[in-house]
């Protein structure tokens, strides 16, 4: 990922859109607005200056980093916009706890809105922001992050709204952790701010997915200025382009604090006759075509617009939008054995097991 | 109440009937079930010893009381069953967040199995046990309790389960605290064991109901080896008989963390002719007949079995069952206008407003 080259990298109010376009991309459709979330770190640089990314190679073993992100369903947290200060308010509850201060923050997951989401609190309180995450993508459950597959964990899990309610969950393992997370995000009205494996360096060294914003950044930058956005796109992630088409079909529905539905896109051009679903657990999951699995879980399932290769998200793809569903390959540690148990396609509820793309995809488009 | 009569009171094993008793009587039909609580009291005192009964005064400003019991649907905790260790499990972790010990337990309510829920765990660590609560009854919300009544905040509320699950909330206020606390009882499988309004006992005083444990061990005694128990009952809680009857219909539900219904009685005898509905929220909050409200909260409302004077909880109330309807006066400070606010028929959703039981019955029975 190159993460030498970016020790020390600043991000910048003009890197904003860039990181916003890569975040949506590693988002599969989920992981929150990426629209709002960049108006509030642009924002936020502006005030207070650019932000300071670090690998974990540029901290001590004993500072601490705190991982952040939103919760719940994206549908419901892009309409209801938070106090600004949530990560300040996490802060102030995880150093309480510790009794100790926090010395980076985190994205919890790279993946849309919730990979910028750390940004601005970093900006504000002067924090450095570590380049990297814990999921290399977007996943709907609080327990589907690589500190998991290694058998880590949390623990303990901060909750907290815009109002200054908060709550520490101290789970007896990740499962717990999600249910009773999900369950006070639901109290708190549908999405709430979470601090979620806060650990020391030492700790997060080798269990978090390094070089992910530095990713998001280079995702972002290959789709500007050029021609062919798509093409680009395709060659920056090293991605399978499994149809293109238009949006015959949305179903989507919030419950449960998920957006849960199916998407079906009608191939044209060379991909005429062709009719493919996907389906969506706030993210996108799988995609099928006459009941044969095209891509799945860990794997990225990204819909992108066919013209500006922009991502769309599960909770604005519409009905005539025209699209490609691109796939490409998941962080290794997705494909482990205990990786795919805890975020392979069973994990999800489909009795079927996980394909890699590159098994199932031998001709790449 | 006698409180200084009782100072250095013990409990002993052949107390736990009287005491289970006089709870099940301030249940008012909830507060959880007593008969298990008992059972687990009176082995863990034969085991350990007698449990030493205290007033505030007996104790130093600065130790620590922490109120327990148990919080969800009684029809639930009547069948699932906890570790045994809970309190010892909520013990740590509020001295884990207070970096304090604590000194003594208190029940966080005397009505139902809640009054007995901290006397195992009060024998096994040897902790002394505060003869008073903060409701001097049962009521089915988390923020109906004395000190919200003064405007005291709960610091921080324990929730914890028998599978070492935890969960510490600090809500911005007490509805929030309810609201939060429920949601976390449900995912734990609709009960849960809670530590509510921890604090020192230099706070505690005044903002707790003193004496009610003594009380429910009189109103226990009351009814043991008389003729007429119900007459001895009404005599020792100075209630109202609102009519002795046959319990003609129930209907009852367990929905969003409650026990939900109505229980209608039939008079016989003098009251033939006469239908009263208790309604129910985990508690018996109104009494009603033909339109007229005969008794309701915060005032005390208790079915009893019109032979030997037990309670009749909600969750077990049936068709055909015997009993007697009695009503007495609720501690004063429920008739405070914060009180009624809080804990009157209009925060059950009641389009009514309080009247003190002793305005509308001028005759006693």
């Amino acid at each position: 990922m190159g993460n030498s080259r970016l020790s020390h990298m600043l991000i910048e109010a003009s890197d904003i859109d860039a990181l916003a376009r890569g975040c949506a991309v590693l988002g599969t459709g989920g992981g929150g607005d990426v629209s709002t979330e960049a108006l509030v770190a642009r924002q936020a640089i502006e005030e207070h200056g650019p932000v300071r990314v670090v690998t974990l190679a540029d901290l001590h073993d004993d500072e601490i980093v705190m991982p952040v992100g939103g919760i719940g369903a994206p549908s419901v947290s892009a309409e209801k916009i938070g106090s600004g200060d949530e990560v300040e308010f996490l802060r102030t509850i995880v150093e309480g706890v510790l009794q100790q201060r926090v010395g980076a923050l985190m994205a919890g997951e790279i993946g849309g809105g919730n990979g910028l989401y750390p940004i601005a609190a970093a900006a504000r309180m002067n924090l450095p922001l570590v380049d990297g995450d814990a999921i290399g993508r977007a996943f709907p459950e609080v327990h589907m992050v690589s500190m998991h597959v290694l058998g880590l964990m949390p623990e303990f899990i901060v909750v907290a709204d815009e109002r200054r309610n908060s709550v520490v969950i101290r789970p007896m393992n990740g499962e717990w952790g999600e249910l009773l997370a999900r369950a006070v995000a639901e109290v708190f009205g549908g999405s709430a701010a979470m601090a979620d494996y806060v650990m020391p360096v030492s700790r997060a060294r080798g269990a978090i997915i390094e070089g992910t914003v530095s990713q998001a950044l280079r995702i972002g930058r290959s789709v500007h200025s050029v021609t062919d956005p798509v093409t680009a796109l395709i060659t920056a992630v090293d991605a399978v382009k499994l149809i293109e088409g238009k949006v015959a079909d949305v179903e989507r529905r919030t419950a449960g604090g998920f957006v849960r539905g199916s998407v079906i896109v009608e191939g044209y051009g060379p991909d005429a006759g062709r009719l493919v679903r996907v389906e969506i657990q706030n993210e996108n999951l799988v995609v099928l075509e006459d009941g044969a699995v095209l891509a799945s879980v860990p794997d990225l399932i990204t819909l992108v617009d066919s013209h500006s290769a922009d991502a769309v998200a599960t909770e604005v793809v519409r009905y005539g939008q025209r699209v490609a569903i691109l796939a490409f390959p998941c962080a290794p540690i997705w494909r482990s054995p205990r990786g795919i148990e805890i975020a392979g396609p069973r994990a999800f509820g489909y009795d079927f097991d996980y394909t890699p793309l590159e098994v199932s995809h031998v001709v790449r488009t």
